[in-house]
This record gives structure tokens, sequence and C-alpha cells, in this order.
């Protein structure tokens, strides 16, 4: 179980009738790294709460989900201020110490009256089973909570992990509209936690996508209360053993992110193997998995594997024709440059598609995942300001 | 009127009852250039084409529609060989001065026998007035056929050009699933007809997308068979007015293309200003265009310009949030880092829809052009085998 953390979830008014601010506070100070979207506009909270995470300790963190907080210029930034203001005031911490995260639409100043008052009613209610809750105020188009935990031991003694977060369209690497907050117990250095946690987003988070669409206000928070009073984790064996078990929380999350995209249906991996480098085999995977071809031929479970050709050699690549092989679901499609027979009834009929290109041009791999598109998804965002 | 070009265009069997194979030829061996798909995965008659065209001759094209011949291996190749010898025997030419194109499905192979039939009904058919039949013939989901014209004159002396073209899905640069032909009666040195070509190409074809997908059969010819017999055209004024109206031609065609895109309703253009070069500008205006958030937002008429910002901010480039102006439909919404207050229905609501961002980081500029993505084109592309 883990130790000393507490969490809320309430409604104050962006939303109608459903929760959409929360509060997550440690027992005592905690150590804290994060990763934070790559894009050139970021939103307020991020520019905030990236400045306070290089000091490495937090003491915890408010989020609101219905309005992002981006693209609103010096006024946001001093709203993002505001709510960490607020909830050092009521905890009595210093405000450089608290995070913020938001997630919602773009370019609309917060309404900080009932933020304000948000933040009091959240306050009064974190307690040590509140994360559900806070799941909950995260969520903007997501359809369930996502939460996934981790427990390992160090001497004898029992470590935690908890992760939570949302995500739903927007949801491409580095990193887009997906917040998550990891919790654990552990002891560790602020070095490994720092190396961890890029290590865990770049497996995880970074290899999904749902729509090609990078967000302003992507952050992946992990925080550290030392609570569990294990021996300090710092390298070698002890880090790996962390490591494993975060990489566990944080693929959990992203596969549950990706199977709760806008209009998804069917979720798929793409695996470049035999490639001449990881990197060529990274951005082949990705490109498969953004076609919007071959996610609309998923989804209508239509063994067009051309698109998937097509995908893979529209990268500038050692990719040669005549030697890649490609199979959908273990069936060989594609092999000698030429199409192979195949059974249309055993490709693309499962729930997870997998699509595998082998190279054979070196030895390198990579693995990239990605969901259909579906006429939801444009409904969803065609039609609602999200 | 257009000298000395005939064309035909029949049912063949590879659709039912649409034309799907059509012929077109010169009176006299033409000069010829070409711009051809840079994906890795090139279709047989691609392959076939491009080694001919080097040589700068021929006699015509034979195209069908339905099969893509791609990803076919050494049988394609040799089909699509077939296919010009085919022709070739009919009206006594060379096999190597007669050129190939096909466009649909890929990785089946062709049906040999229906083509070859087809290509003799159609050699017996080409008249100086079949192009509109032509231009039937080479269509898939494309719901109109797509043809421009231009007249000059050299020394009195009347220059005509036809373009003929066909699109629909998987439209995207460099180039995709299009296919173009351009006839032209002017005199011109081959070389100055293949950079005309490609710098109408460029600022064309290549400026626009559909839905980023990238096609293995993307070919665009110019046939210039000089019965105008017109002074030569080579450089200076001669080639810059020549040039004039082989852009005038492409343009259209290209917004005819955009325009017929599967399940398209809006056509909008990027325009990305003082920007610090124009390869930065043309990377911005062309993820933005390919956005599907944007594309999304343009069908909804949902004026949620926080999408194309982040959009234009998932690029690497010298883009400054603080710098940065952005219009819609000539409506500032967003300035000095924070948004504009804009009037709702004066935004996304035409049937042109206009994007503009100035950098204000330098003097270079670049233009893309994209369409939105709706219910339409995923049904299209998930329901049937394109």
């Amino acid at each position: 179980m883990l130790r000393g953390f507490m969490a809320s979830g309430v409604n104050c008014g962006l939303k109608e009738g459903k929760k959409d601010l929360g509060i997550m506070l440690s027992e005592s100070p905690a150590k804290v790294a994060a990763v934070f979207t790559k894009n050139k506009f970021q939103a307020a909270p991020v520019i905030v709460s990236k400045k306070r995470v290089t000091k490495g300790e937090a003491w915890g963190i408010v989020v609101n989900s219905g309005n992002a907080n981006a693209a609103t210029g010096e006024q946001g930034i001093r709203d993002a201020e505001i709510m960490t203001e607020k909830l050092a005031n009521l905890g009595g911490f210093t405000p450089d110490k608290v995070l913020v995260a938001s997630t919602g639409v773009i370019g609309v100043p917060l309404p900080m009256g009932k933020i304000t008052r948000g933040i009091e009613m959240a306050y009064k209610k974190v307690r040590p089973d509140g994360f559900e809750d806070f799941a909950e105020a995260i969520l903007t188009t997501d359809t369930k909570i996502k939460m996934e935990n981790a427990v390992f031991t160090v001497d004898g003694i029992e470590v935690n992990i908890l992760g939570i977060a949302k995500g739903a369209g927007m949801i491409e690497p580095n990193m887009a509209t997906m917040l998550a907050f990891i919790l654990t117990d552990a002891v560790i250095n602020i070095e490994a936690l720092r190396d961890a946690l890029q290590r865990a987003v770049d497996a995880s988070f970074n290899r999904i996508s749902v729509d090609g669409c990078q967000s302003t206000n992507d952050s992946v928070f992990i925080f550290a209360n030392g609570k569990a009073g294990n021996r300090e984790i710092k390298d070698g064996q002890l880090f790996e053993v962390f490591l494993t078990s975060l990489m566990k929380v944080t693929h959990s999350l992203a596969m549950q992110i990706l199977k709760d995209g806008e209009g998804v249906r069917t979720v798929f991996s793409v695996e470049v193997e035999r490639a001449t480098d990881s990197d060529e085999a990274l951005k082949i995977a990705r490109r498969v998995a953004n076609s919007n071809l071959v996610k609309t031929a998923i989804y209508g479970k239509d063994p067009n594997f051309g698109r998937i050709l097509a995908a893979a050699g529209s990268i500038d690549s050692s990719l040669d024709p005549e030697k890649v092989e490609l199979y959908i679901d273990d069936e060989p499609v594609f092999k000698n440059g030429a199409p192979v027979r195949f059974n249309p009834s055993k490709v693309f009929q499962r729930d997870f598609v997998r699509i595998k290109l082998v190279l054979n041009t070196g030895s390198a791999h990579s693995i990239f995942y990605g969901a259909d598109l579906t006429e939801e998804y444009v409904k969803i965002n065609a039609h609602y300001t999200t």
C-alpha cells in the first residue's frame, strides 16, 4: 500500500456535472522529476512547473481539466501561478514547491473564481484513498480512469508505485495531451529518479499515437516521498528493479490511453525488425502507425497491406523493397518484392493487430503503437470543442 | 485547339461498368519529361516509365485504373512492359517509346487478358476529341474528371497546353496517387521542358495534401509534340511565358484534385509568412495542413485555433510563440503570445478557408493547401478496398 500520499477530485464548474479539479499531496516534500511536451507552444502550467521541477522537490500538484490554459499569454502564466499559490497557502507550503497541470481547450482564459473555489473544496477532501477521484478529475474526452500500480521489495521492504494518467486525443510522442502522475514511496536518488522517468517515458508514452497530433500540455510527473524507508535506490541492480516496475506502470498507462483514444476500436503495434539502425526503424514504425490509410484499413478490417508498404516506403531510409518482409498478425503477406497468398480471415480480425516489417538490412529494431481511425474520431473532433 | 494528339477511354472489365483503360497518343514522337513518386515502393509502371522517360521521347501512354500494379514483383514489371508492347505493336512503335501508368489497389496482379483486350479496344477508338473519355478512364474514387487548358502565342502562333489529372485519396507531396498528363503542341527544348515541369509540379501537386499519405504510383507526364511550329522555347522570356501557362494548368489541376479529395467538404490554404527560411515555412505549413485535429476543426467549422498553434509548434523551428500572429480568414485570432477576441461567425465559415501564420522571425514565406477530414473519408477508406 502506497505510503504518505493523499489526493482528491471535485467539480468546480469548468465542466457540467463532472469532476474537473484534482489535488495530489505528499505528507512531506517529495523528490520530483518530470518530462514535458516539446511543442513550441507550451501551456502556462508547463512553463511554471518546468521551472520548479528543476529544484527536484515538491509537496504536490493541482490539476484542472476542461481548460488547457495554453496560448493564454502573460495572464495564463499568472493564473497558473495563482493556482499554486492558493494550494500553498492552504497547506502552508512555499508556492515554488507546488506544481500545476491543465488539460482541455486551448486559447481560453481560466475562470479563476471557479478554480480558486475548487482548490479550496478539493483541499478539504484530500485523503489517502482519494486517487480514483483525482484520476476522474483529470479526464477530458477519456471514457474511463487510467491507473496502474506495481510493488517490489528492497531487503524485504515493500516499495510501491502508483500511476494515474489521462489521454484521449492528440496523443503523439514527445508527447501529447496526456498527463501522467506517478507516485512512489521509494527512497531514491534524484538523478536516478530523473533517469528512470526519461527511460520509462521513452519506452511507453513516446511510443503511442492516437492521431499524430502533439499537444501543448503533455506532462509526466513522478513524485518519490521516501516513506518506504528502503535502502536508497541509486544504480546497479536496485535501479534496474525500480526501472522494471516503473516501466510496467508506464507501459500499462500508455496502452490504457491508446485503447481509450478518441473513437478507437482497434489498437495495433508496428514492429520494424532487422533495420540499419533503431532511429530509422522507429521512424518507419511511427509513419505506418500514423498513416490515415493504414488506420482506416485496420478499422475496416480490410487487409489492404499495400497501404502499409506505401507508408513505410514514404520515409527516406535504407529500405529495399526487394528485401522487405511484411507480416500481419503473424501471417506473411509480402516477401521477395511480391505479395504472398494469405488467408484474409486471419488478418486484421483481432482486437490487437500486429504489423511486422522485417527490413533485412541490419540488426536494429523498434516498436510503435497506433490506433485505428473511425467516424467517431471525426465526430468527436469536428463537433465538440476539445 | 491542341494539335496532333489523340486519346480514348474504354471499360475493359477492371471496374464494373466504368471506363478503366485509356490511351493517349501523339501523331509523331513527342518530347517527354516526367516527375515520379519518391516512395521506396515504386509501382511497376513507374519503374518501367521512369527508365524510358530519360530518353526524352515517346509516342504516348497507356493507363489503367482499378489496379495499381504496385508491390507485384517481377510479374508486375513484366505486365507493365506487356502493356506497352501491346500498344507498340498496334501502332507500329518501338515499345521503349511507349509509356505506362496505373492507379488503384496495391498488391494485386493485373488481369492481363482484360488489359490486352482493353488496349485493342481503346486503340481503335483514339481520336482528337477523346480526351474526356481518357480523363474518365483514369479516375478511381474521384467523382469528376479533371481537365484544364491554357493558350499563349509566340510570334502570333497559338500554342496550346492541355492537362488531365486524377486524384482522390493518398494525395501528398512527392507526390501521391495522383496521375497527371500534360500535352502541349509547343516546340520546346527538352531541358527546358524538364525544368518547367519540375518547377510547375513543385508549386502545385507538391503543395497539396488530402491525407498526408504518399503513393507508390504518382506520376506527372508532359508530352510536347511541336505541332504548333513556334520558335523553339528554350530560355528567357519565352520560357517564362510557357512556364506561366503550364503553372496555370498544374495549379488548376491540383486544386481540382484537392476539392474532389475523398470525403472533402472544405479546402484550405496555410500561408506561413516572415519565417527564417522557406523550407521551415513549408514544413510548418505542411504540418498544419496535415493535422487531423485542424482538419476536423475545419470540417466542424469549430474556430478552435489552438489546434493550429499546437500543430505549428510541433515542428522543430525558429518559431517563437511570443512573436507569432495567427489570422483565419483575415481575422486576427492570436498575437503577442495571447488570443485576440474575434467574431467566431467570421472564421471557418467559407468554402475556402485561409489560415495565415506570421512568424516575424525573418522574411521567407511558403504556402500549402489541405482539405478537411470527414466521416466520409473514413467510410471510403475503411469499407472499400481502394
